[in-house]
C-alpha cells in the first residue's frame, strides 16, 4: 500500500504537528538564542548504515510543515536501499526551522526506515515461493498508518488495519460462540458483507470444521511439523492459509517450504531496529 | 520520574483513548458478532519472556477506558522483574471489552517494559560508580512521555523532555553564534534563567572555551580514550560531563571508568526490543 | 451490526457532545432564565408516529452528557415497532438539562428512526428471498456511524463503511487500470489481502471478465430484464451479485425476482423521512 | 444568509475535513491501487433531477482539500435552478482527490440542494403575501450551519441559531416560572438586552397577557381558524407572530391567508429529500 | 447570567483542562519529587484584599479535574462580598493535585472576582437609576465566557456575546451601505429575525433616521453634554439607548444624569485589577 | 525569549483561530449584511495612549487567518513606543475580513503591548543595576506563551514557564519532605538533570541549609531590610537569587538596593492595563 496525497493530508500532516508540538511545546530555545529568524542553511541528510529508504515523504513534510519555502531534494527513492555514508537527500530552508524540526524527522523516518529495511530482509527469504509476509496489529499505538506503510515499502503486505475491518476468530471469539462453526456463522451474519472471515484454528478437526463452515482464511496456530503441513494440504484450493506467532527474520524460513500462502509477524514493527541516519553539515546559505 | 494521577488525567488517557480509536474506527467486528453485550470474563496477564515490567497503570488504564467496571489486579509492581511464565495480573471486565482493548494494552505494556528492561540491564553496569545513565530525544514520535517514563522506571534519570526546556548547544549553534563563548553567551541572554546551559565540545580547545564561559554542563563528543580522560578531569568541580553518542547496553562498561557524570543513550528508547506479554485464560464470569 | 458501548465510549459521546455544544454553544438562555439550577423534572418520550424505533441509546446518553443523574427508563427496545400515541421512554433528571438536551437528542433519534423504520418497510419486501439488502456510502456527512447503525436495527445490511476498509473498482478506476482484468489485479496486489474485491460491470462481456479475474463480488450496473437475469445467472457460484442504483421502497420488489444476492440502496440513509416524537408532560418532581 | 469565506475558514473546512476522514480513515484503497499518484482528470458535475443548487462552495472546498490545484468551474450560480441533464460544474485536479472526494462533495450539495430546492417551493406559496417562511432547530446534530444556509439560499429566513442566541418561552418554561408575564419578566431580566424575547402561547389570554408584559414575539401553538385569526389580529402592532408545527410544502397555504408575520418548518431541514447530481465522464487530462 | 452546569460540562471542564495542560505539560516535578503519590491535604483559600467572589465554581472544578475524590467546601456564596483575611473556601484532596492545581485554580477565581469587583464598584454608581451597566467585547482571548460570567456576578448586564448573536452597525457599516436607513433596512434582510439591530450615530440627523428606520438600539457615540441629552430625549419610547467609549468606574457618574438606558464598559473586562487571594496552610490529612 | 516562526505556526495559530471562533461562532452577521463579498478595504492601525508595542505578528496572523491576501504594513516595530496617535501599522484585504478581524487582533494586541508597557516601565527603574526583572506563573489561563512573550519585548526575562520545566520549592514542598535539605536531596534525585533547583526560604537558617545542600537559586521570602540584605550577602557567589511578592512598578526600586539577582513580579501579568490602540479609517480600496 502505498501513501498518497490523500493519506499526508488528511492523517499524517495532523500527526506529524502533534510530534512537532511534543518536541517543541513552547520554542526551540537552543536555535532561537543563537540563529537570526531569518537566517536560511542547508544540509546533507546522510546513511549512517545500510538499509532500506521508508518515509522520506514524512521526512520532507516535517520541514515544510515548519517553514512553507523549505525545499527537500532526494537523492534516493523510497524504497530504495542505501549504504552507510551515502548522501540521501538535501534540505535547504529556514536555519531555525531545520535545526528545530531535525530530531522529529529523523525519529520518523529512522523509525520507518528500519521496519522496511527488516522487513525486506525478511521477504527476500520468502522469494521464489507463493507466500507473502504480513504484518499485524502489533504495531506502536498511534502510529499504525506509518509502520504498515513502512512494511509495504519494504515488501511486505498489510493484513487487516484494525479490528473493524477485518474479521478473525480466535480462541476466545470461538470459546464464546460454541465452536468454531457457530463462530463463524455468527461473523457472517454480523460483519459487513465486503468483509472476509478469518479463523485460528488449532488443531485439524477445527481445520476442517471451518473449512466446512466457509472461512475465507484459516490461521494455522501452534502447528508445527507434518500436522502443520496436513492442514496446509487440506486447506488448499478451499481457503486461503496464514501462519502467525513469534515469526522473525531469523526463523521464517522453516515455514516457507509448507507453501502456506501468507505468513504475518509481529516482528515486522515491533523489533526492527532504527535504521541510522543523521542530518550533517548544516550550513548557511 | 514517577508517574502520577496527574500525568495519566491531562496526558495519557487522551494518548490512550487516540491509540484505542486507532484500533476500534468503529467497533470491534469480531468481539461483537460472537460475545454477548454484556458478558463478563477474567483473563489472566503472563509474561512469556524475563524482564522489567513498565507501564502497567497504562495497561490498566486502557480497560477502564473502554469499562468503567474493569477491574486489574496486579500480581507484580511496576518496576519489579518479572520471569517467563509468572502471572502479571488478571483483568475482570466485560468481556467485550478485554477483547477489544487486548492488542492496544499489550502493545503500549510491552514496548514500555521492553525500554525498562533494556534500562535496567544498561543502568546494572553503571553500578558502583557515579555515573548516571541518561536517555535521550530519540524517542517515539508521540510516544515521548510514556517511554521517558519508562526509562525511569528500568533505573534511569531523564535528560531534557524537548527543545524548550532544556539548552543544548550542538556544533551547527556553536558555528552560526561564532563560537562557543558567544553561543554560552547568547544562550544565557535569551533562555529562561531557570534552564542549565549544555555544549556540546569537540577538543580541549572548545572544552576550555566552554568552561570559562561558565557551562553548566559539557558534552564531551567524538573524544575518545586518553583525551576524554583529560577533558573529564578538566571539567571536574566546573561543569558536569556528559557523554554521548551510540551508547548500548554491550559497550556502555567502556565509558563508566573515565568517571564522567552522564551517559547518554538513544539506545534505550530507539532499539530496545519487546518484553513479550500475553492476555490468556479467558473465560466467562 | 449493532452498537456496543464500545463504539458509544470511542466515538459516539464525542459527536454527541460536539451536537450539544452546536446547539448550546454558550448557555441555555430560556431554560436558565426561568428554571432553578437544581429543579428536577420528569417527562415522557411520546411516539408522534408508527415507526420502528433507533437510537434509544444516543437519546440516553444525551441527557447522562448534561446530567450524570439523569435516567431514561425505557418502555421500548431498539428495533421495536412503535404506535403514535405510544410512550417510548421516561426520563428524570435536572430540569435544565432536560430542556437543554431535548432537541439534540430527539434530532438524533428521529433521524436514526427515520432510516431504521424506512428500512424495515423496504426489508420485508425481500423476505422469503435470499437476497439481502443494504446501505452505500450516500450518509450525511459526520453522522455515517448513526445512519449505518440505524439500517442494521431496521434490518438492512451494511456495506463497506468508507474508502479504506472496502474495494468496489466502479467504471473511472476500470478505465484508468486499462480493463476490468488488470483493475482487478492491480487491486488484488495493492489491497490488504483481507478486503473482498468488488467490480462494478455494464456489459456481459465485462462480467465474463471479472469472474475470469476473481472478482470476489460483481455490482450489476445499469443492468435491465433478462440481461440482469442472465449476469445473475451466470455469476452463480462464482462471485456474489449485486445490484444497485435508485433503488427505494418503491421499486424494490422487481429487482427480487432475479436472485440477486444484495441490493443497495442509498435512499436507506438519504430520503428517509424522520420518525416523529416528542418529550411531553415535563414537570418537577 | 449568505455563506461567506469567514464561515468557511473558521467552520466550514474543519467539517469537510472531517467528513473527509470518515470516508477515508485510511486511504482510498481502491482509487490508490488502480491510479497513478499524479494522474491528473477532468469531470462534470451533473443534474439528475430539477431543483435548486445549493453547497457549490462546499462542493468546491472538499477537492481543494484533498488537492490545492484542484479547479472547480461553476456553470450555475449558488441559489439557481438547475434542471435534470444539466451541466452544473467542471472539476479538474488529481485524479485520485477527484475519486476520493467525490462522495463527501456530493453527499453534501445533494443534502444542501434539497433542503434549498424543498425551501424554494414552500416559500414561492407565500409570494404575494407579507409571510416570511423560517427554519427550526430541527436540524442534523453537527450539519445546523450548512443546513441554515440552505435554508436562505432557497428563499427562507433563519430562526435563532441555538439555545444560547435567542430566548423562546414555552409551555415548560411558563409552567415553571408560573405564568406568562414571569417568565417573560425572568428572561428579560436574565437575557442579553439584544435578544428578542418570544413566547409560545395556547390561548387568547396567554396571548393577552404576554402582549401586556411585552414580549417580541409571539408564537401562536395549536391554535386553528378563527381563534388563530383572531389571535394575528390582537398582536397586530404589539408583537411579531409566529405560526409552528408541522408546517409542511403541502399544508403551509392555509396559514398565509392569516397575515401571520412568520410561519416556520421543521420539515425544511428534517424532510427535504435530496436533490440528486452525479460526477460523470471523468477522464485524464 | 448565571453559569449552569450545562456550561461547566459544555464549553469550561474543556478551558480548565487546557490551562491545567498549559500549566503541566508533563507533571508537576517540585510535587511528585516530595510529595507521596497517596497522601491528602487540606488548604485554605483565603482573600487578601476586599472585594467580590466570582468563579468558585472554576476553582472547585479545577482541583475536581485532577482529582476526582477533591472536596471544595465554600464558605462564601457567588456573588458574596469578602473581606481581607476571611477564609473563603478549605480545600481537601490529593495532596499532589492541591498543589498541581494551585496555580491555575487561583489564575481563574482572581481574574474572574477582579472582574466582579470592578462590575460591582462601577454598577452601584447607578444605582437609583434605570440605567443598567453593559460589558461590551473587548474580553480577553478564549476567555469571554468566564469573563461575561464575572460581570453578571458583578451586578452588570451582558451586551451580545460574538459578532453571529447580535447586530451593531458601526460607523464602517454604515458607510459600506450607504447610510443609516440603508445600513439598518439590509440587516433586518439579512439577520435572523430574533436579532435586534443597533445603530451607532454620531449625529442627531442619523438619530432621526435609525429612529425612523426602526432601529432597536441606537449607541449615541462621541455625543456629550446637551447633545447627548436631546438624543436620549428624542429616542425615548422608540428605541432603547446606549452610550460607550472609555467609560469607566471614575467616569460613569457623568452618563448616569442623562437617563440613558444602558452604559457600556469594556474597562469591566479589559481594565479590573485581579483580586488576590491565596491558598494557604496545606496540611496534610 | 522573542517568538519565532516555530511558535506561530506551532501554537499561536491554532490559538488566534480558537479565539476567532469565540467571536464568531457562525458568521459577522453585522459584515456580511452590508458589505459585499469581494469588496476590498484599507484600515490604519493607530495608538490611543503612549506605550511599548507587542503581538504585531499575533494581529497581523489574525486578518491573515481570516484573508490569505491581507497585508499588513508595519510603520513600528515590536518593542518599539508609540505615542497616541501615531500609525501604527495598516491593514489591507478582504473587508469583511478586516471588520470581522478587528476586535479579536486587537483584544490580542491591546493586552500584549499593555504587558509590555508595564514591563518596561518597571524594567527602567532597575537599570544600572544587575538585578534582571522576572515574570511569573501568574498569567492569564490559556494566553500564558504570548503574556512571557510580551514580558521578553517589554524588556524583563522569563521566570520558567510551567510546572514541568523548573523545580521551585515552597514552604510546602519543603514541610512535606522534612526540611529544606531533603527536600533539594529529593528534587535533585528525581528532576531531569537539566533543571535547575530553585527554594523558597524565610529565615537565615533555611538559607545556610539551602546553600549547604546546592540549590542552585534560593528565593527570599517574606524578608525585610537587613535581613534581606543579609541573606542577599550570604547567598552571593554560592546561589543566585530572587525576591518575589507583590512586586509592582510602585515599590521595585526598594529592592534594587540590596544587589539581588533577580526580582520577579506577577504584576508585569494580571496587573498591567491595555494600551489603547484602535482600527481607524477603514475605506473601499
Amino acid at each position: 500500500m502505498k501513501t498518497s496525497n490523500t493519506t499526508i493530508r488528511l492523517h499524517w500532516d495532523e500527526l506529524i504537528l502533534a510530534a512537532l508540538k511534543e518536541d517543541i511545546p513552547w520554542e526551540d530555545v537552543s536555535a532561537n538564542a543563537v540563529i537570526g529568524e531569518d537566517a536560511r542553511g542547508h544540509a546533507d541528510l546522510i546513511a549512517k548504515a545500510d538499509g532500506v529508504l521508508a518515509g522520506l515523504p514524512v521526512f520532507a513534510r516535517t520541514f515544510a510543515l515548519l517553514d512553507d519555502a523549505a525545499e527537500v531534494v532526494l537523492h534516493k527513492r523510497e524504497g530504495e536501499e542505501v549504504h552507510a555514508g551515502e548522501r540521501v537527500a538535501e534540505v535547504t530552508g529556514n536555519m531555525r526551522a531545520i535545526l528545530s524540526g531535525e530530531r522529529t524527522a529523523l525519529n520518523f523516518l529512522q523509525r520507518m526506515s528500519g521496519i522496511a529495511t527488516y522487513t525486506r530482509e525478511t521477504a527476500r527469504l520468502l522469494e521464489g515461493t507463493h507466500t507473502v509476509l504480513l504484518d499485524t496489529r502489533k504495531t506502536t499505538p498511534l502510529l499504525r498508518s506509518f509502520e504498515k506503510y513502512a512494511v509495504t515499502v519494504g515488501g511486505g503486505r498489510n493484513h487487516r488495519f484494525n479490528l473493524s475491518d477485518g474479521v478473525l476468530l480466535k480462541d476466545n471469539h470461538i470459546g464464546a460462540a460454541g465452536g468454531v462453526a457457530n463462530a463463524i456463522r455468527r461473523a457472517r451474519e454480523y460483519a459487513p458483507f465486503v468483509r472476509k472471515i478469518e479463523v485460528e484454528v488449532e488443531t485439524l478437526e477445527e481445520l476442517d470444521e471451518a473449512l466446512a463452515a466457509g472461512a475465507d482464511i484459516v490461521m494455522l496456530d501452534n502447528m508445527k511439523g507434518e500436522l502443520l503441513a496436513e492442514a496446509v494440504r487440506r486447506a488448499k484450493g478451499r481457503a486461503q492459509t496464514e501462519i502467525s506467532g513469534n515469526v522473525t527474520r531469523e526463523n521464517v524460513r522453516q515455514y516457507v517450504v509448507l507453501g502456506v500462502d501468507y505468513i504475518s509477524s509481529g516482528a515486522l514493527t515491533h523489533s526492527a531496529p532504527i535504521l541510522d541516519l543523521s542530518l550533517k553539515h548544516l550550513k548557511a546559505v
